[in-house]
């Protein structure tokens, strides 16, 4: 079970790792969003999403004997890069199984952090598990999951601590934090450190419209899965399901979740480069997509939006400029 | 007479309304630059640009009859964006002379900030100086000077303590700290900060070729001046001279200036929004293009590069991206 004791020591052992993001505004902003919105820009993060807090979390809590053999983990993205980043400062090794079709700058990104990669062929319907689990039981690796795992849970929730201090130091007592969610791990790490720490801080969770099986299951009560995980330009946040040790924590604690457009997160991510001076991706620019342009579905005098991710293509990032900027 | 004193007053006013911006890397930026490179985030800070510490300064400063009366500045960019924004919070009239030329969106913004925007016309040889020297009268405003003006060293120099500390919490203390530099405002204010909190950074200049007045006049131990003050892509730090003020300062405390093509800050921008997440204007750029491109007439394990604002239009940003990200 997470917890906030969980969460707590997560953060010592991401102290001096992990960056503190900063809350970021822009008076042009507030006035969009119809309200004082605030920017927790994750995006600056190490590796350039919040996902490092969550592998740093997972990797500094394994044994000297986890660490020797080395971890591994399933990811086409920012999971891959922030496992990467915190196994090769605990000088383990680190073996990440992508597809052979994921971008070539995460491949290499991530092979440039020091990891070992595995790249199967999706479309030949190679089986990703059966080569994780063969690769783990010949070398004993310890798995990190993306999100269904305690100690990635723990890490994410860090953001919500500091959210919790920066909106106090704020004056902020009472707002709704939107949250860019795909599977549920940052999201309920948020929900849990703003329970404990800010209980007038309440979490939302912000997903891609025709993707919004988190929206769903809380609307259900029960997980709903979503008929694709691809599909969308907002890649970083696209999962069939919450998981099943994130969903009972997010029904207990979120408000009822939100739905943005593609075309929405790519204007929000052109308001971001203007008003912010930050880079987002489209799945990490949702939860602000949501703020500015879905103000009528949200209350209180102030809001708070998580920018989650900026590793974006330039090409795209350049398209989302040409349109909105 | 600037002193560490004043900056630590400025420092005392800005708190809780400039931003602690952050001090970011990247280890494949460490890899291009052959040593560690930090770069401390001044695109972060309100209007997007240090120029809103010095305007925040020199701002709070005044009496409350000055206040009462108003300020008034020349600028095309972001030193009317820090003034602006400076005064409307302290509830204090602001008029911004502005080349009728100068982009539609800087234009903009220093209106939307509260100020009175005054146009003259360059091209017809209006006398910015009389036009505002007439509207000082007129009115009993206080010019708020961009580099030469005491409070607005002081209120720049507070993103050298800033460094201090922020390198010293890395474990860094020896480095060269590069400084993209106009007039020279931020430049001496950060050397002086640095010469009481953290003797063993030594600051250096850094400006685009052909516009290298801080440089040759550091060579020549006397004021030498630029053939102009316009042409190039880095227009935020394009000034004919350093300032009477600020000269002696960088005299006495400034290693030797470095100078960078346009090609190196567009390089520069690209890297920052691949490697950092963050948006930078090409003048802005500079003193990360010299830690990235000059690395053999840098010293030393570690540098800082103070990446100054990130006011640029979409089409310069994507520009930059189609080229080098």
């Amino acid at each position: 079970m997470s917890s906030i004791e969980q969460i707590r020591q997560a953060a010592r052992r991401l102290k001096g790792h992990a960056r503190k993001t900063p809350l970021l505004s822009s008076p042009f902003l507030d006035e969009i969003a119809g309200r004082r919105l605030l920017v927790k820009a994750e995006c600056l993060q190490h590796t350039g999403s919040f996902k490092f807090r969550g592998g740093w979390s997972a990797v500094s809590a394994l044994s000297a004997e986890q660490l020797r053999k080395g971890v591994i983990a399933f990811s086409s993205g920012n999971h891959a890069q922030g496992v990467a980043a915190a196994a090769k400062a605990h000088d383990a090794p680190a073996v990440i199984v992508m597809p052979s079709d994921a971008p070539k700058l995460k491949i290499e990104n991530t092979g440039a952090l020091g990891a070992e990669v595995v790249l199967y062929d999706r479309a030949a319907g190679e089986d990703r598990d059966a080569i994780g689990k063969e690769l783990a039981e010949a070398r004993g690796l310890t798995l990190i999951k993306p999100y269904d795992e305690p100690q990635v849970i723990a890490g994410q929730g860090t953001t919500g601590l500091e959210i919790a201090e920066q909106a106090r130091a704020e004056g902020i007592d009472k707002a709704e934090v939107l949250v860019c969610c795909g599977g549920g791990g940052l999201t309920s790490g948020i929900a849990l450190a703003l329970e404990a720490e800010a209980p007038g801080l309440r979490v939302r969770p912000v997903e891609p419209q025709g993707f919004d099986d988190v929206k769903r299951s809380l609307e259900a009560r029960e997980i709903c899965h979503n008929a694709s995980a691809s599909g969308s330009i907002c890649d970083a946040i696209l999962t069939l399901a919450p998981g099943e040790l994130t969903f009972p924590i997010l029904s207990r604690l979120c408000g009822p979740g939100l739905a943005v457009t593609e075309e929405e997160a790519l204007h929000a991510m052109a308001l971001a480069f203007t008003r912010l001076k930050i880079v987002l991706e489209p799945g990490g620019a949702v939860a602000l997509a949501a703020a500015l342009f879905h103000a009528d579905q949200i209350e209180g005098e102030a809001v708070i939006a998580v920018a989650t991710g900026g590793n974006v293509d330039a090409a795209l990032f350049g398209n989302a400029l040409c349109r909105y900027a």
